[in-house]
């Protein structure tokens, strides 16, 4: 039987650095865990629009398509800012995330025991944090049509539309309620029904869904407005969160800065299973790609690291194996090593990029 | 001459106490300060749909039209969850916002120095903090066709319009600079042009305004999830922010829980202004209905309190009385005063919402 696949997206910024330290750890797996990966490489965002003139080639959508999962660096820069729309960087993560029909994206928010005090909120309020946030990844107003800028009559006009069908929400709902069954049973669900017809439809299909197949787990609703408030006052009320694309962004990005170790946070964006049950799958870091600090060794590997060991859990089955490299990691950082960005602390080990990859690999 | 006057929408919830304390601060400035105001008083949100039917009658919006400035409590409340989405209480006040033409909604968000211990953020990130947030109110998703929950082949598909023309933008940009002038002269616009055209035109149209009017005021862009992280992580750092209805909503809303006392904060939707040189206005707190202290008389008065002074500076050209008011307001904070949202420290002087105006009252 042939090795699973993996095709390594690195992108721009700082996507190259700390991917390089995910490759360590995938060989790894390799050596000493009888894991072996077939891995390709290729281009996204940037880099890709450098090579080609467009921020994703059909033929690296192709290989995307192909494999067992993909794991993303990072994409976007100032230098491609003046770029026309249909070109930018983040049209190639759009892109994937569109074909790939990866619906379903896992965000958690999780604090680590060892960084708490790197939140800006209070200590207690944050400490033993961990929210996992599903959003909507391949719908909305993301991808809803008619979209763009148009005349009308002596001035122009900005348009996009909001749009869900019944099924695109009952898919997610279902991937939240699963999840919701493996940790706390809860699912909280946010919109804006008080405004948004495209909210009223969400929240009718979402309870049917929890009615009809999950009666098990728990289910509220609160608008959108409301969850950013309460994420920011108490957030660790919830478990699992469902929301929209564009809900899902703003908040998963709120939930995911209270933890206020951005370069800690992983991601997983699903599709649908295959024919051998494993769903279409890409992994990237909840980071950008960190122009200010790219190629000087500063960045912080782990969210990357933590991406891949999602995809041993999520795509692998090897849960296990997950929970080995993330015990590494815990490992590292109670012994005190630390990133540039997580530095402030007395008595720590600052180490760059690489260092922090020797020490993830040592305490493998 | 006539004295100017107001329009009481008092509403739902704790909204009927609050406006009660406010009807004698209104009364105070009459007496003491011959500051006398003509003052009506009518039904919105359910409380106009329990005597009318409807969430706002014709006569009371027409009376809106007429006078010089509007108060307004909260809407809303469980009673009503079940009702259809056409007369919802939600709808009356968003009624109010579109007749109105009040494009302007300024939500400061400010951490009183009594009070910053109540923020669930550390004492360093959010004392002192004094943002405005200037939120378009009457355009984007929340008005835009087509909207509505349509058949499309064998399911339903919920849809909503996000629409900006260049002058909705340009008059809202005008108010946000005109505003950053009397203050820290830095503007920051918030939006999704990496993912959204109508960002890309808000943007640009932003930053045309800036360039051709206002050369003196600084203006940054930031995407609206990456707002929300730095509203997390920094808020100090922002000014004034300018952004669109719905990416208003929710930030402003993240930047009032950061200062942790939602009962003290106020907001004005200013229009244009009319033959007189007043813009059409509205003021209410910006914490909802609460119906679940409603008529036991915890809630805070101070948000609704705060929202008449906000009248008095934008409406009635009386900066200061305004800050005559906002005094009272915090020297009976610093005295302890404190209503139950707002205990749990030592020392403090427990008060029902009549106790609160009766301090504020002495205050001044
Ligand atoms: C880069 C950008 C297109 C993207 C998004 O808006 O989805 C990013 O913010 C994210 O959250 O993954
Ligand atoms: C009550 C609701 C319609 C309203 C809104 O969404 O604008 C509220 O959340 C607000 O922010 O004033």
């Amino acid at each position: 039987m042939s090795n699973p696949s993996l095709l390594i997206l690195a992108g721009d910024g700082i996507g190259p650095e700390v991917m390089t330290e995910v490759k360590r750890v995938i060989e790894w797996f390799g050596t000493k865990r009888d894991l072996a990966f077939d891995v390709e490489e290729d281009l996204v965002g940037g880099a890709a629009y450098d090579k080609h003139g467009t921020p994703l080639h059909d033929d690296t959508m192709a290989k995307a398509l192909k494999v067992d999962a993909v794991l993303l660096g990072a994409v976007g820069g100032p230098k491609y800012d003046a770029l026309d729309f249909s070109v930018k960087p983040e049209r190639g993560l759009l892109r994937l995330r569109k074909e790939m029909d990866l619906f379903s994206n896992l965000r958690p928010a999780q604090c680590f025991d060892a960084l708490a005090d790197f939140s800006s909120l209070k200590k207690d309020i944050v400490a033993g944090l961990d929210i996992m946030i599903v959003r909507e990844l391949t719908s909305g107003v993301y991808f809803g049509e008619p979209r763009g800028i148009f005349e009308e009559g002596n001035e122009r006009v900005g348009i996009n539309t909001q749009r869900y069908t019944e099924s695109e929400i009952d898919r997610v709902a279902r991937s939240a309620f699963e999840l919701a069954r493996r940790r706390g049973n809860k699912v909280c669900s946010m919109e804006k029904a008080n405004v948004m017809e495209s909210g009223i439809l969400w929240r009718e299909v979402v309870q049917k869904v929890r009615d009809t197949d999950y009666p098990d787990v728990e289910l509220s609703h609160m608008y959108a407005d409301n969850g950013a408030m309460q994420l920011v006052r108490a957030p660790k009320q919830f478990d699992v969160i469902v929301t929209d694309n564009l809900f899902g962004d703003i908040l998963s990005d709120c939930a995911a800065m209270l933890t206020g170790s951005l370069g800690m946070l992983p991601s997983a964006s699903l599709g649908a299973p295959n024919a051998d049950g494993r769903p279409k799958a890409l992994y990237e870091p909840v980071h950008g790609s960190a122009p200010d600090i790219a190629g000087q060794g500063k960045a912080n590997p782990i969210a990357c690291i933590l991406s891949f060991a999602m995809a041993l859990r999520y795509s692998f089955d090897q849960g296990d194996e997950a929970a080995r490299l993330e015990a590494a990691i815990e490992k590292v950082l109670a012994d005190g090593v630390r990133t540039a960005d997580l530095l402030g602390e007395e008595g720590v080990t600052p180490v760059s990029t690489t260092g922090m990859g020797d020490a993830i690999l040592a305490a493998l």
